[in-house]
């Protein structure tokens, strides 16, 4: 199939513009840097240093003879948009190309507006470029598993049939996120929810949880391979932040009582879910949700898991429960439902000691272009 | 109080800004002329002549002896927006200044991004602004009904009680919109809660049902305090446009079968209805919704009644079943419940009889201005 990746230069692009093209498929593949320069700006770079995507697709056609086709752009452009949808006419759009962080949304007034921007008009424009080019091409698009926040009920897959008063009907599952990035996701959904209804377009919506790892099939064929990698607080998830304070010999920042929980899943488990649903994609006129996790942790389990291990391989973790930063509920019931990607064939990768130490390897490599100082910057939600 | 209304050119902002200046209230009224602007462009200009802003308060102060302050400029520039709440430190703020038409926001690619941008960045700057000024300014923001779309259960005030495998939780009411636009104010309500749980602002969110009416105590001392007034398929709700086919000899356009029912509510309803909120202010911390209506009708109701009483009038109405140019269920379930303004004190002003006629001869003295080309343009949602 043909492939259009946008963000394609992040910590998910780059790896998923390799695992299609490793496939067979063709790969186009777009990112606009800002992430990028966003980490220049607040001193939070990766930890892997990451060629620019023309470097990218180079060192992989070196390795691979594999091409795969990149541009430097933003799609919130429209016309650039529209040129690459005209140029390639993808099957399937991959829509990675949203500003990725809670915290970096809550900066200040600024921050929040661009993240609002970009992620409603990135969104809108993938809609209105596959409308105008082909409203067959199916649209995936990453939500999160924070659109639901911690409701007091199960969370299913995306939907909820509700009966009120003798009366039933069926609707998108209750949201409401803990960030305006989070926030901006819910947006999404109800924007994409939207055209599907009206113009019958196809999307599959994935509502991850937080990602970790480094090692991927392709990644682990040569370093110049990996992802761009973030361990900070702004752009870093929590068990990826965890793993290099714990190399660094930094505690383990744990916000408040640690007993917020989640759902995880390893990066090669993301690879998975997006090829599964490229391959199998979403119906015309379906919005078809699923959640996108293999495990769920607290993470005062997952500081735990990571102290284990690094202990064992002589690392001597500490843990910090800090103050929290955020507004979010610190004790609150976690039920998630998520049957659907196992449906379609992901065989998931967990949360083993072997996956641990691994991580703590290849991230040790790196011990020296670790900065201490991106570890906590103390952003306040309020 | 000293009340802040922005989009007070509106064919409710100006009307606002009238009965809070008359009943003692400081205001300020801002706009950027969007409305204004976007009607010449598309031909659908006001059918009562609408002075400036400006020549209005001056028209306001020969009249009452009263001043209301006015500024125009675009409140999605958020150092404007913050010099007007530096300059005047508003109790409460009203958020009339969205792209406010359906049919705009399903035009085209630029008119979809103008609507979500406009609607979304302003809310977002009125949060900002309030945090940083005034945390205590209360925010009463214009939402519809229209954020429900057409359940198949009965429509609550805002929030739904769940009981789910056992658990329950109590959520926003389900929302699913039948426009982008529509979709904004699904996304403003998305964003508006995210703060009002994070930052503990006070917010009253608005689920306006359309409104009709040219009358209100102020506009009835003088024509030239009329409030601009639409009758258009763009700009014009469906009780105004059909008043205004039937004094031009058009015939009533009804979309498809007009069975579409939707809760409806007079000009000096609305009036009363951000009267009454804005003296009884949410608390803070809290999100209050109330369903804005007084009458639920179907379309086929209000052509009808319509027709009756134009017929009476000598009109010799006609009602035109044409193609509906939206996507809309136009058989469907419609029970709303709407309790929270009545308590507040809302004395509703029925569509009766008399109410028709008068709204009638309003109309009638404008028949010279009726642009016919602008009852129907075919903007498809498809």
């Amino acid at each position: 199939m043909r492939i259009l990746i946008l963000g394609a230069d992040g910590y998910l692009g780059w790896p998923t513009c390799l695992y299609f093209s490793q496939r067979g498929d063709e790969v186009i593949g777009v990112d606009n840097y800002f992430r990028r320069n966003a980490a220049v700006e607040l001193d939070c770079e990766s930890l892997i240093p990451a060629p620019d995507l023309f470097q990218r697709a180079e060192i992989w056609e070196d390795i691979s003879d594999k091409k795969i086709k990149v541009h430097a752009g933003d799609i919130t452009d429209y016309e650039f948009l529209l040129s690459i949808f005209r140029e390639y006419n993808p099957d399937a759009v991959v829509h990675y190309a949203e500003q990725p962080s809670a915290p970096y949304s809550m900066i200040n007034r600024d921050k929040a507006a661009f993240t609002l921007q970009n992620n409603l008009i990135s969104t809108l424009n993938i809609i209105y470029a596959v409308k105008e080019v082909n409203p067959d091409c199916h649209i995936i698009k990453l939500g999160t598993m924070g659109e639901y926040g911690t409701p007091n009920i199960d969370i299913e897959e995306g939907w909820l049939d509700i009966e009120h008063k003798g009366r039933k009907d069926k609707f998108l599952f209750p949201r409401q996120a803990g960030s305006l990035y989070h926030t901006t996701k819910i947006q999404d959904t109800d924007m994409l929810w939207f055209y599907v209804r009206t113009w019958g377009i196809r999307v599959t919506d994935l509502m991850q949880g937080p990602v970790y790892g480094l090692s991927t099939e392709e990644a682990d064929m040569d370093p110049q391979l990996m992802p761009s990698f973030h361990y900070d607080e702004i752009f870093g998830t929590v068990l990826n932040r965890f793993i290099v304070q714990a190399v660094a010999g930094y505690p383990l920042t744990v916000y408040g009582k640690g007993n917020q929980t989640r759902g995880f899943l390893n990066l090669k488990d993301t690879m998975q879910c997006v090829y599964l649903s490229a391959m199998q994609p979403a119906e015309q006129g379906q919005l078809r949700v699923f959640n996108q996790l293999t495990e769920s942790f607290s993470v005062n389990q997952l500081a735990e898991k990571v102290k284990a291990i690094g202990d064992k391989m002589g690392y001597n973790v500490k843990i910090d429960h800090i103050e929290n930063p955020r507004v979010e509920k610190e004790d609150h019931y976690y039920n998630v439902h998520y049957t659907g990607l196992a449906e379609l064939g992901l065989e998931p990768h967990y949360l083993t000691d072997q996956v641990l130490e691994k991580f703590f390897e290849i991230t040790s490599k790196y011990k020296d272009r670790i900065n201490k100082d991106a570890f906590f910057k103390g952003i306040k939600w309020k």
